[in-house]
């Protein structure tokens, strides 16, 4: 497809523009996809008001987004399971198959991923992009590409369950209510698991979390998360904890809500140096810990459990913002969190 | 409990009767139960049929019914889990808490489990049962003793799909739509499972597995059960199948409808001494098979999933028989399989 | 048997005794064992020094003593696997057989448990022992008492090598030689680990370490372990961390000498309160942390692996006292830890 | 490296011959490897022997030979773990790198693995070979290229402990004490298990098998090999078995000599249709059955148990054939199973 694109750039912190670039040419093993829905990432909030994630530095013009959903355009010639007009959703990262982590199935640790929005590399804030077509993921009829943009986070979220082995009759807790601990939720409910609680300090959330499913909520401002979990419990504790709030506070929480022999799983990134945790305790118990680096393998679970019902995905988003207002849509992110759960930008309609 | 009871005894092949013995007196750490349901299972049947299955033989006069759920009326001096009025599902396996098996958490292994209606322990058609507490389970208000009594068949399902390694993004078969192949199917949905397909030959038992929530059904009589999933998968093959018919027919039909690297769950019991299957094709696809003897740690998980909605236990009772009418009931589940799915003997009401 | 036996008694914090009690009688499930050595633990030291671990609190006279072996010498009527004679190392805590934990085949968990020398329940620092029988595990023809007496470590060191499944093919770390680390390193090389690298502050348990099969060392007082397993691992960092020292810097170090997806396992109990690491670091390497407490299903495995020769138990004693000088055996073990490595009190020898 | 190398090809059933071919090239990922021992594998002999297996059909001429060590040459651009004069193991199956078996970790399920000496791939009889670089492995200094090229058979036996779960405290039975039985039978050892059993009919078989480690040997013409195991285990039977002998008999056997709730791991290759199993005996003992095709990730394993020496790998070669002597080598490989456990073709001699 000749032409150009209109590309929404991060020029520096706190400041983003447009641009044109070239529509790119989809290789033999990649496809053409016209983009129509990309959400909003706790990342890529954080490149924007600081400028770096740890390591990596932004280097103006950026373009952020990571959580893309579109329609095919363009086929390459060596594509076979897509075809013009198939909708997708975009697995981010291309890995390179050859690497110890690639050949054990362990690709989300690959060292040289490429990752949307992830400096150096370019996301997809724009119009079109050309993407290793084994990265695209068919959407049924009844999933829509904006439910393929939040298929990325939902990824996360099972990945998280998986890392827990949550299974039927167990019982959870989920330590914040933003976007991943949302599909975190979701996707413990999708695996059978019997209770899940939700653990946050904003209402508004915790209001969320019962509307897509939770089985109960604990406001961590009002009362005390551990011992509400021993009440919920009759006392024994719950199996299973997820951690998306990444704070020591939480974490140590987290290691006290437990029964023994339970096992809590990091997702929740912490921005402080080091984290304290009464690991005579753990011990004592015997807890396990996982820990969670994006996902591998989860983009069709998502994808079924979305198609199935059993994830009410659309559900997670609260705004969605046009493609020309991305300086509100990446500014009222960043400051209204109380309000904004998880935003998506529209970048066209579906035809 | 002072008095006497009503006991509903097999006095030889095809032939029940009643009689009376004394209400049983709670040890310590056991609890007496009014029973009010009481399921009729295949193994019950095959003992009344034949009078034995292997080398348990029923010797007269024999208490056949392993299926219980029933009310709480008094409660051992140990007992701290339980009160009177607690309705309850009761797990029909004592086992010694002491063997190498039990020691290790796989107490369905146990050699010198005590097991209801397995010769020469007797069953439970009968108005009493005094019971280790510990095998008692607590049902949550919403569940009813009728479904108490169905929760050990579904804790085979539970067990059959925990086995297969069950999860959300699988495609599973399940090749038998008798009583163990629904539960089976509904625990495959609970645990997260994207698509189940059910197999059998009788159409009667195909529409109640589309009612319970199958996604499709497959008829044994009019299509080839592998094509049939061969198509249903886009030629993929499926990830697990759950084999509960127990020929050699359908044994050999699971290992050619599964992807490689799947799962084959064998429930079914045959009856004939061998079966014959396709080893190399089995190694060729490296697949794994996994048995099925009876459950170990499902109830508690049968009970959640039947509390929380995710599994409709009452929808397989096609039959409830009174307890005074245990012959006809006996004799209508032997003759009249393509009619009755699942029989259940109401043995009381509750209070 | 008739009469009284000898028992060393802690009379209070720095301070053995002597005392006479009965020789026990034992039940029905039980056997009489005359004890031969019975291994100094650390945990008896940290009794004997501060009177307490955490919220278990000596109450003099109180019996230390958990590692022990011996000959059986009266045998229970309901016991059919030892007979008179039998050699035999006891594991040292008694279960419930009832509870989720001991079902679940994870008994170390049981709350219930009856543990030797865990106040208020006593030791064996005395000449008989009567114990459940089940708990008494026949030593091979090959296998000593004094190495009997040892198990009970060497358990632990293949209960921490299980939980971090460890195989053939892997790159270990064992942080600490004492006892633990020992034993931990030795069961990582009996369960095929191809590489294990100790690392400690005192030379002469690096000695030892290679002594008894370490394929390296590291001192940590010449060189810093995280840049040693670099170089060691071709910059690849390792596939298992055993931590048994309990420290905070050490436990930091296992974050960092680990490959991505790598498995940590904590041995070592920290003495503070809280232990602060650096969970961003291990959630960008999808780490693994598994945790320790005591053992469970380890003693048959333990004495298999010294029966064959693989562990060379006896090794890892330094200094053997007499039951007549259990003062200088304590004093000596808890002021000289650069010299004994291991400390076992010789109650008898056996006939 | 320019010029001509020698190639033995087979012209048609039983019969060898030589050709001359072009030295390939290495493409950048590959290098050229100078061979210098080839092994004799089973498909090999059963490809002269009968010109197929199952659907993979000979079209002479066509080159055998899937096990080969030898020394680069040449390296490609792209290179960089390799450079000339390492000595490798070379892993024949080259796989996609993209289908889902690969991204998952199982890449010997790939449906597009080129394989040497697998129609119409041809294999490496022969002076040179180019091979991706990423599937030759770097053989320590005290691994010789003859053992080099045994590492293929060696990682089969440690796919099929691995696959069977084979760990420290284990008794096991591995059925048949061929080249496969053999090498099983070491990587049981290598894994830690405690006792390894070895069945044959062949004596000379059995008696590598004892000088090679296994703790004791059956030989199945003098007494019952499930009796036998029984007496072993003192009636308890085996927690694992590894058959590779392939037929009914074995597989039957397999399933009695077991432990309940034990695992089958089925190796051998059934040259019939069908293999009839007494499969209720199997559900009643809730037995797993895990199947080996090739193996994955296992080389690095395998090379690494040979340097400790863990595996006397070399003690399984029988006879070693000159280049010049293939049809010989063919020959006998086939006519004189009694004698000859392995043979190796030497190609050249290391510098």
């Amino acid at each position: 497809m000749d032409g150009y694109m209109k590309v929404a750039i991060m020029e520096g912190i706190g400041k983003m523009g447009y641009t044109q670039r070239s529509i790119p040419e989809p290789k033999e093993d990649e496809v053409l996809v016209k983009l129509e829905y990309v959400g909003i990432c706790g990342s890529d909030m954080h490149y924007y008001e600081n400028g770096a994630i740890g390591d990596y530095v932004v280097k103006p013009p950026f373009v952020l987004g990571h959580e893309p959903g579109g329609t095919v355009v363009e086929v390459g010639s060596n594509v076979k399971h897509l075809k013009v007009g198939d909708r997708v959703a975009l697995e981010p990262g291309k890995t390179c198959g050859r690497c110890e982590f690639c050949r054990r199935g362990k690709y989300n640790l690959c060292p040289d991923v490429v990752f949307f929005a992830t400096p150096p590399v370019d996301g997809v804030f724009q119009e079109y992009v050309a993407h290793e077509a084994a990265l695209c993921f068919r959407l049924p009829d009844n999933v829509s590409t904006l439910e393929g943009a939040l298929i990325e986070p939902l990824a996360v979220g099972f990945h998280a369950a998986s890392q827990g082995g949550a299974h039927a009759g167990q019982t959870a807790v989920v330590i914040g209510a933003g976007c991943i601990g949302l599909v975190s939720m979701m996707a413990l409910k999708a695996e059978g698991v019997s209770k899940v609680y939700v653990v946050d300090v904003m209402q508004k959330r915790l209001d969320k979390a019962l509307e897509l499913g939770a089985d109960g909520v604990i406001n961590g401002k009002d009362e005390d998360a551990v011992e509400a979990v021993g009440t919920l419990t009759d006392g024994a504790g719950c199996d299973l904890v997820i951690e998306t709030a990444g704070t020591g506070f939480t974490t140590r929480q987290a290691i006290h809500m437990t029964k023994k022999g339970a096992t809590v799983v990091l997702v929740g990134y912490s921005k402080t140096g080091g984290v304290t945790l009464p690991m005579s305790l753990a011990l004592d118990k015997e807890l396990t810990f996982k820990t969670v680096f994006r996902y591998r393998h989860m983009y069709p679970v998502a994808i079924d459990a979305v198609a199935a019902g059993r994830v009410n995905l659309k559900g997670i988003v609260t705004d969605i913002f046009d493609f020309d207002d991305i300086q509100n849509a990446m500014d009222r992110s960043v400051t209204d969190k109380a309000n904004i759960v998880k935003a998506v930008v529209k970048i066209a309609t579906g035809e």
